[in-house]
């Protein structure tokens, strides 16, 4: 389909947005009026440079409050209308989106505005330009698409058709169904925007928290679906008010819009493969199945021996170093921790890569490609694997391979001199928390769920002894992945901007019996991260435990907790640089992550600052 | 009063809140349980660190989902109950905050609720014990205080009263009247939040935007006044979820918070004198009216010269050099520009302080020494004007000193070997436009209306080449002083961290005629922020303006609005490091500040960077 993007969803002057628009492959753009305003340059420069950009001008907006109002009010619309109609020539432009009266409505009458639009067609028609109807939600009388394509109807007037936007029509809770009804070639646009499901005004809904597609609560594909079966052959246009994406460099942003927009496409043609099978222009991304493991997580530092030591005292086995690199590989049970000491002069241990196991990872390498992730690089040698990867938006590394039908991956291998693998009651990575940047967590998701399959399980907040850290869960069916990505309070973030460390990231390791590895540890010498006798207490009233196992559990500083199915025990390491681990035991298919216990880490990792192991 | 808060309004560890609330002067605090959970001191500790701080211990809080169970829930709940009286005792507290019912309740019956209190009651009364049971805005079936007040009468027991959140009250709209139905001594608690009046699920809008009094839209003061008259004689305490307080510096936030209740004091003694005049523990701050008149600007940099430069091409006298300081003085009008180069190694210019001009400046001094406003020091010799200053929360000095009778304020005569002063276009300030950091917007607002009786006239949002910039604009009454603060986007709040620039500053001239000083001005070789030819061409399609008036617009490089009332014309100079000046014509009692050209500035300062006049 053609894409499009309003300039509005992009922060930056109308010139950064333009190029940022066709740098990152849109088709063309909509003009929203402040932005032509505040430029210096001409309409005429500003059509010359969309057009040597590759991109078309496809909707000038907004005009406003263009109806239901009285003659007098009429001919000051009237006079502005031909003032914009006149601009729109200068910049060659031919489609104007008019949105329902918000402000100066007097009359609510169909028939009244559906004369005025009729109108206003007439006078555009004389400048080779049609209108796009649209019903704000919050409109002052026409608040629904159904009214607002009765409104077009009735105006029957060849330059005046509809616009449909996702927002207006599902944040309102009307049924996108009726679209159906409206002949495609009286769609004059499309514009699309996801948003969370808030409970909050509509305007500021509106204004403050829309989303690109797939990352809100919105069923876009169904929507999106809907305008196609109607026949409609125009632009799918991104209309994205969102406070963040107004701040973050427009470049990035508009590559993250039109990601949200291949998504998309995806997504209708697999909600419709009917209307769409004989569309060559939607088109289903390649097929690829979530993960089905994590493969390894990977720390890198310029000294990693720290982090060696935590291992070897929690019984992770050295495998050896890579023939090639200077990198080490631990593991325990199918839990694999690569430490890599290449390019990493000056920094402290930090969480660097993952890797992910697949079915097919040429798919997954399609997939990736299509949706224009930027590639990891990993330079590898004639006889090594081949490590597929591409670069997460907060910077991460993730990798993926084909799984192995049983025992070792390929690549490890390639590690040399090592000791053999033990048994041990670590069996896994059970999850891998990321920090996200407040600016890249939307594009994050979409990364994951576009890219890898993964879905967003649940949202939630962690009180933090310096704010509330925003935490969202992204996991492949049945667990066998699970990343939360969480978001610093914005006083850490500053920091961080400043040089110094926002929220460690960390690993999880899923074992067969927590207790019995905090025991052996500890005869390793190895010291968790201390939990206080306050939330033991506090253990002791939520839920009915014996004493012993009570005390057990403040012997290993275990932390503990409960949901409907079962059972969570876990404890943390002490942060070594920018990384902590974790080990956590499920019984009977806990599902969460110990959320109760998270405020209590974030205060205890507070105090311990950097543990020595 | 008795002043408490809730140690969930703070930053920080439970040690570092205690800390914080007691340097502040509040005289106890209510323990918020998770805080305490996370602590690593003993019950025993924290109560012993109370007591040497001098700090009651208020309120243990909260216990939920105990009432309008089944019978088998409610043993859990006793279970749980007793471990919490326990833990009080251990802190030697003896109240406790029971929420209604958000959870677990399945029974819809006052009888059940009331006979599990009384139950409770019993239980507590036992350690000695009491329990404010409190309507939270959400509860599953009690939602009101009235309705917990009725459930509390039914419970009819000594160790059973009510705990009154004026959010879970005034958000729902709720009556507050009725509270003087209350005895007194049956109202165990008050907990006072204010917040912005927004439409949103009343359960978010709790946890993330509650303020301090007088930062929101609650009648906090007829609140209060009707929990006094009703003979309530606990503690005032402050119960305030809010994202920012969550994070910042929490001894900051403590005095923000205490002089939050100082101002409340004063508006309950205010509304309701008859009811307080008995009470020696209520008292008005020392009454002083507004300020009458901005008295001067300062400018501060390491070399000023730049600033006089573009002063003298703005029609500003040279009025001499301070006779013991490297300070000098500008004026046009009553308009008075200090150029400070003191204690300004490596700065650019930047807006650094602004002077009032009172009735009586003994009594700002007395009130903002009661408010415990942190004060300004500047040196002074002994035949110099003595200044009055405090330091607003954002850094900025402000100082107020008594108002001339007519002509110069008498610290003008320390300026020597200056020029006198000449007949000008330029009448005086209009405003002065401050950058907030996002952190201290909500305390400067207070400072300003607390200290300076100024009022919040309206809050706007710019939308900026970067982001949305957050406007709220305090006044005097009439419009004498005018001050709006700007909160840059997250994006340049990082930047600014980072050490480079955030928003600039301004100082707004009023003038009897703007064109003729733009005029004037050029020919002096004064060159103003140019305004792009596309927002004129607005101006044409908004405004029905005389082509002839339109191009003198262009030419000099004029804004325009229009409102209701009247016209604005104004334009501004490049930015000078940090700050800029504007120079605007309020017609006919025009009331805005142009919001409808913010954002084309915005851009256009962005493509001007740093402007030579």
């Amino acid at each position: 389909m053609k894409t499009s993007i309003a300039t509005v969803c992009l922060s930056g002057t109308l010139t950064d947005k333009l190029h940022a628009c066709a740098a990152a492959g849109f088709d063309g753009v909509e003009i929203f009026e402040p932005d032509l305003l505040a430029a210096p340059e001409s309409p005429e420069e500003i059509a010359a440079l969309a057009e040597r950009l590759g991109l078309t001008l496809d909707l000038y907006q907004p005009l406003r409050d263009v109806e239901g109002v009285d003659d007098a009010a009429f001919s000051a619309v009237m006079h502005r209308a031909e003032a914009k109609f006149r601009l729109m020539q200068r910049l060659g432009m031919d489609l104007v989106l008019c949105c329902s009266n918000v402000a100066t409505a007097t009359i609510d009458d169909d028939a009244v505005s559906a004369s005025q639009l009729r109108r206003l067609g007439d006078l555009a028609q004389g400048y080779g330009i049609r209108l796009a109807f649209e019903a704000l939600a919050w409109g002052r009388f026409i608040d629904d698409y159904r009214r607002a394509w009765r409104v077009v109807e009735l105006a029957d007037h060849p330059a005046v058709g509809v616009c449909l936007d996702s927002f207006h029509i599902l944040s309102r809770g009307h049924d996108p169904a009726r679209i159906r009804d409206i002949p495609g070639d009286r769609i004059f646009f499309v514009q699309l925007a996801d948003a969370p499901l808030l409970s909050m005004d509509v305007l500021s809904w509106s204004r403050h928290h829309r989303l690109f597609p797939g990352e809100g609560g919105f069923d876009l594909a169904d929507f999106t679906a809907l305008v196609v079966a109607a026949g409609y052959r125009g632009p799918w246009s991104l209309e994205v008010f969102n406070d963040t994406f107004r701040q973050t460099d427009p470049g990035r942003t508009a590559l993250h819009a039109r990601r949200s927009l291949r998504w998309l496409e995806d997504a209708v043609a697999r909600t419709d493969p009917d209307a769409t099978a004989h569309r060559s222009d939607i088109a289903m991304l390649p097929d690829s199945a979530a993960p089905s493991d994590i493969d390894f997580v990977e720390i890198t530092a310029e000294d990693t021996s720290a982090v060696e030591e935590l291992l070897l005292k929690l019984g992770f086995t050295p495998r050896g170093r890579h023939r090639t690199k200077a990198v080490t590989l631990w593991t325990a049970g199918e839990a694999r921790v690569v430490l890599n000491e290449q390019h990493a002069r000056g920094r402290e241990p930090q969480l660097a890569a993952i890797g992910f196991e697949v079915d097919d990872a040429e798919a997954v390498d399609l997939r990736l490609r299509d949706l224009r992730v930027p590639r990891a690089y990993r330079r590898t040698y004639a006889t090594e694997e081949r490590l597929n990867g591409a670069v997460a938006p907060d910077g991460t590394a993730v990798y993926w391979a084909q799984a192995a039908d049983e025992g070792d991956p390929a690549w490890v291998a390639e590690f040399e001199h090592g000791e053999p693998p033990q048994d041990s009651t670590i069996l896994g990575v059970d999850h891998i928390s990321l920090t996200q940047p407040w600016q890249v967590v939307e594009e994050s998701t979409l990364f994951y769920m576009a890219g890898f399959s993964l879905s967003l399980e649940s949202r939630t907040e962690v009180p933090g002894p310096e704010g509330l850290v925003e935490s969202r869960v992204l996991t492949a069916p049945g667990g066998a992945i699970r990343i939360p990505l969480n978001v610093a309070p914005a006083i850490l973030a500053e920091r961080g901007a400043a040089g110094s460390a926002s929220l460690p990231q960390h690993a999880a390791f899923r074992c067969s019996d927590v207790r019995a590895l905090a025991r052996a540890a500890r005869t390793r010498g190895f010291r968790p991260l201390p939990l206080p006798r306050n939330y033991y207490d506090d253990l002791a009233a939520r839920f009915a435990l014996a004493d012993d196992v009570l005390d057990e559990l403040q012997d290993l500083h275990l932390a503990y907790d409960r949901d409907a199915k079962g059972e969570y025990l876990h404890f943390y390491t002490g942060t070594l640089g920018e990384v902590f681990l974790e080990f956590v035991e499920r019984v009977h298919g806990y599902a969460g992550y110990g959320a109760g216990t998270a405020p209590v880490r974030l205060v205890a990792q507070r105090g311990a600052d950097s543990v020595q192991e």
